[in-house]
């Protein structure tokens, strides 16, 4: 048996989301059943996140374990000509069988769009949060860089999630701003369920004066997930990066 | 009764085109009927170009006759709160009773995108022709520039459009190429049905090396439409600006 490593793009519109389901098509599930007719029985796809329902990737990353013994740019063609057009395996690499696309990263990168301004482009919709009321950027910026360092981020992650620890280490946490697009890049060792997205909420509460910066503190020590703020829409969220040493 | 100028946008994708069909969506319906809301009574939207189905446009223009006494400035917002979201007015303007949007019209720019690469994106796929093959750019650009000037573009209308003339007179013709995304930018006084995409058409055969530039010449001094190029495909079309004296 040979370990894969898999760069992955998709457009997370219509899908359940990353992981396999009962019902509905995921990203998992596709690029499982596509391997399964190189390998010629059922394939199992480790991913480094997963993300839900209308999120998307540029730089996914998953990990396979295949027995077939085509060159890794074959399987790469072939699986783009297998998978549907909004799912893209950009590379296909040989690791040695320690691999694991979610156990062995070092650090995971999000990004969130919000398009800041009245009108939103058609051709965005579906890739950002569209807010038409002015943010105030100098506090959301204020309030993102207390994120970074080792926290308790069990005020941000989803009701429901099911960890063994709620503390994480963010490395990065910063807003940039071009004409009108202000996007939020947040880089860690790992993140919670609706973690980012309930960052990126509770970041736009204090960017519309509603919450003030210092609040992220407080939250940070035993503040609960009702304290925070809500959590923000999918389609503005990308799984950008994952880095491996 | 006021006449107005609309600045539309629009992602093409899920339309049967800029004109009213009698079965599916158009942007021209869903126009007329978001305006008969107002105005109480049906209204006829006349669009500076009908682009086809899968066409886009970042800037269509619209002319439209009304007796209501709204606000262009309110007029526009509550279209954007009554159209989809892949529908947008960007500007509403009063103009003289004498402004149509297609009679009026000194020049049309459309623009026509071609991811010219291995892999398209998955953000991308429904606004670019992905040609994995390498393409010619020079030979392009020269074949391009030959058609800047007054032609007869009989080689390039659709079978089965009906007009008066063939002659055009074309203000730009050029492609440029930002990594690997090649952008063809066509400016002229008017065009005929499938005009710029049996132009495009033309032009990859020219840069995959099918055809020689020079054969430009031929087909606009009376070249038939089987001569030319095949038609390419809509989703890589926009329909980019319509200028006015």
């Amino acid at each position: 048996m040979r370990t894969l490593k898999l760069t992955i793009s998709y457009d997370g519109t219509r899908f359940v989301g990353w992981q396999r389901q009962a019902a509905g098509a995921s990203i998992q599930g596709l690029l499982e059943d596509a391997l399964a007719r190189f390998e010629g029985s059922p394939v199992s796809v480790q991913g480094a996140g997963r993300t839900d329902a209308g999120v998307h990737a540029f730089g996914q990353v998953a990990s396979v374990r295949l027995a077939c013994a085509h060159q890794t740019e074959t399987l790469m063609r072939a699986l783009n000509a297998l998978l549907p057009e909004d799912i893209r395996v950009l590379a296909v690499e040989e690791r040695d069988e320690h691999f694991h696309a979610r156990f062995s990263a070092r650090s995971k990168t999000y990004c969130y769009q919000i398009r800041n301004a009245p009108i939103a482009s058609p051709f965005e919709r579906a890739y950002v949060w569209h807010l038409a009321e002015p943010l105030a950027l100098v506090a959301m910026q204020a309030a993102a860089a207390q994120l970074v360092g080792t926290h308790d981020f069990a005020a941000f992650r989803s009701a429901g999630s099911d960890v063994s620890t709620t503390v994480r280490t963010v490395t990065r946490s910063a807003w940039r701003e071009t004409s009108g697009l202000l996007t939020y890049e947040i880089s860690g060792d790992g993140f919670l369920r609706h973690m980012v997205r309930a960052l990126v909420g509770t970041l736009v509460e204090i960017g519309r004066g509603w919450r003030e910066p210092s609040e992220i503190g407080s939250l940070l020590q035993g503040g609960t997930r009702a304290a925070a703020g809500a959590t923000a829409p999918p389609q503005g969220l990308f799984l950008a990066r994952v880095d491996y040493d």
